[in-house]
């Protein structure tokens, strides 16, 4: 794909924001792309191949929003940007009939060269049409449940720290007012903090992290090998007035 | 090795294409720049480090071809280059006294300098020698065996979909006239599709990749767990005539 | 940060070093650097982010050394220039309050944006206020004990090849004018050679190699499976007399 953008739009500058998306995981991918692109220059392309239905007749979107253009498979990875007062346009792609296209990587044969024609200049009405955006694929994300002084989320993802990322997010949280702790499996952590270091060594913390999410890690140490967690698993912010 | 070079020439676009090649892989990695190079701007210089033979009297090549430049230890690397009409030259390059050269690196302290050099405009001629392509180290790729209404071949490489890669490829099935059935392991699939998503969810399913080669999935999950397959496996494509 | 740094500096040419340090290893990541900067380009900033007291006091380093420019938390990281005569500068970064910076990723939200400045030509005295080197965070490294015809050191770590590398250097071992022998676990490896393939394929080699450390090898194979050796297990060399 790099190639393919260079050979045609040479001044190109091209980064590679993350080739560690779990294979075909949509969510996980709409997720990451909609805490990243905010940190890039306005106009920037970005171009995001999470795409199991390369082959079929799903459709690619041009989509302008926050006065960025991404370009992706029409199945839900923008879902982020579809629903929100940021959509500026939203285009399917025109696929000619000219270029030798595989049917396993649409990424390389038909999304890169688009992406290329943008980035030298060629408009978006140039190669899409516009579409009524209620009409594209969009997908639901985990979604905490929120009772009285309780939510229940779930365990989204590990990185590389063996951090554990949440589905429960800064605004679940700030809506109680009392004092908290946080559940998962048989550990129960209290209080949120702002920053691992808070703890002492090998001690775990639930915090909110630079996504704006709950997170739990263990400060200086591996959270999910500790608490023994995997991506599924329950996760609880509750009130505890009894302490 | 990203370094020297912006150190000798700043104005080089450098490009990663693969740091996932199995170590000392020579066979892989001249597959991988097979497929990847054309894809890539003319002109452009192609660094490729496999190099198990560093250190060693093994030369180093500079090898013009399809109106590209390729780098790249003298041990088969090149293999598809040098076979191939597309060859335009053949040099072994002149290796100076005056740097300090590790023997464990020549990427970095003998490759990468020629390339900043061939990047800031210096000709071929006056970094190499020509010679002759017929005495340069070759590599036999694993050859599927052809037979009347069979073709044996093996299992190249597992990607990172759990994708299984075949050493068969599209023009040897294209001489089979007849309906297809192919076998792995205990697995016997029907026809040679062109997407993953034309079977059922978690369906195996036969197709040519973006490659051109034989390539075996499951569509939406892992193949290589799913159909207990590893590199070597025998696969066999063969008319099912009887169906 | 790669966004953060071309939305504020879109002529920066960003290059990632490596994304291979072990979670918080301070002391890799210190001689990784030592090892890369000279490489580089001078007035080349080198943004370090190992930074396990995020969110702590602990304070964030604008370094000039060699004519190259390092920013990184004062955690130890840049020890190795610290300590050196290679050192021109060091100030402590100014942190505004301006910005939204969250308490677990600095890199993102304070020295990216730090490194950008000075790559648009900002100056480093605008940023950051000079400081006494002495008061700075160090580490020491894992020093090998050095005894008359023996020197004992350890395994800092395992490469992607399976290669060990150690924590004895080419100026140890060149002090002692006798043949050499390597003991690692089980294994005992007659003289230190220069490059892999000096012996035969699956033996054992010890070389001191590209960084200038001792490194034990298998020739064509993977060295920490075949010798069952791990991070800190000991390696001695020594003098064989009587061979």
């Amino acid at each position: 794909m790099t190639g393919v953008i260079l050979d045609r739009c040479p001044s190109a500058g091209i980064v590679d924001i993350c080739h560690l998306i779990s294979a075909r995981n949509i969510a996980q991918a709409a997720r990451m792309l909609e805490v990243s692109y905010p940190y890039f220059p306005r106009r920037t392309i970005h171009l995001i191949v999470v795409d199991p239905g390369v082959g079929t007749d799903r459709q690619i979107l041009v989509v302008e929003a926050a006065e960025h253009i991404f370009i992706a498979p029409d199945n839900g990875i923008l879902t982020p940007l579809l629903h929100s007062k940021k959509l500026q346009s939203c285009s399917r792609l025109n696929i000619g009939e000219e270029q030798a296209v595989s049917s396993t990587f649409h990424g390389r044969d038909i999304m890169a060269p688009a992406a290329a024609k943008l980035a030298a200049g060629t408009a978006v009405a140039e190669l899409a049409r516009l579409i009524d955006p209620e009409k594209c694929v969009t997908i639901s994300f985990p979604s905490p449940q929120i009772e009285k002084n309780r939510i229940t989320g779930e365990v989204t993802a590990i990185d590389h720290f063996g951090n554990i990322l949440t589905s429960i997010r800064a605004d679940h949280i700030s809506a109680m007012n009392t004092a908290l702790e946080v559940c998962i499996g048989k550990t129960t952590i209290r209080d949120i903090r702002t920053a691992y270091a808070e703890v002492a060594p090998q001690s775990p913390v639930a915090l909110i992290n630079s996504r704006g999410d709950l997170e739990i890690a263990v400060n200086a140490g591996n959270a999910a090998e500790k608490l023994h967690c995997k991506v599924g698993d329950i996760v609880v912010v509750r009130s505890c007035q009894y302490r």
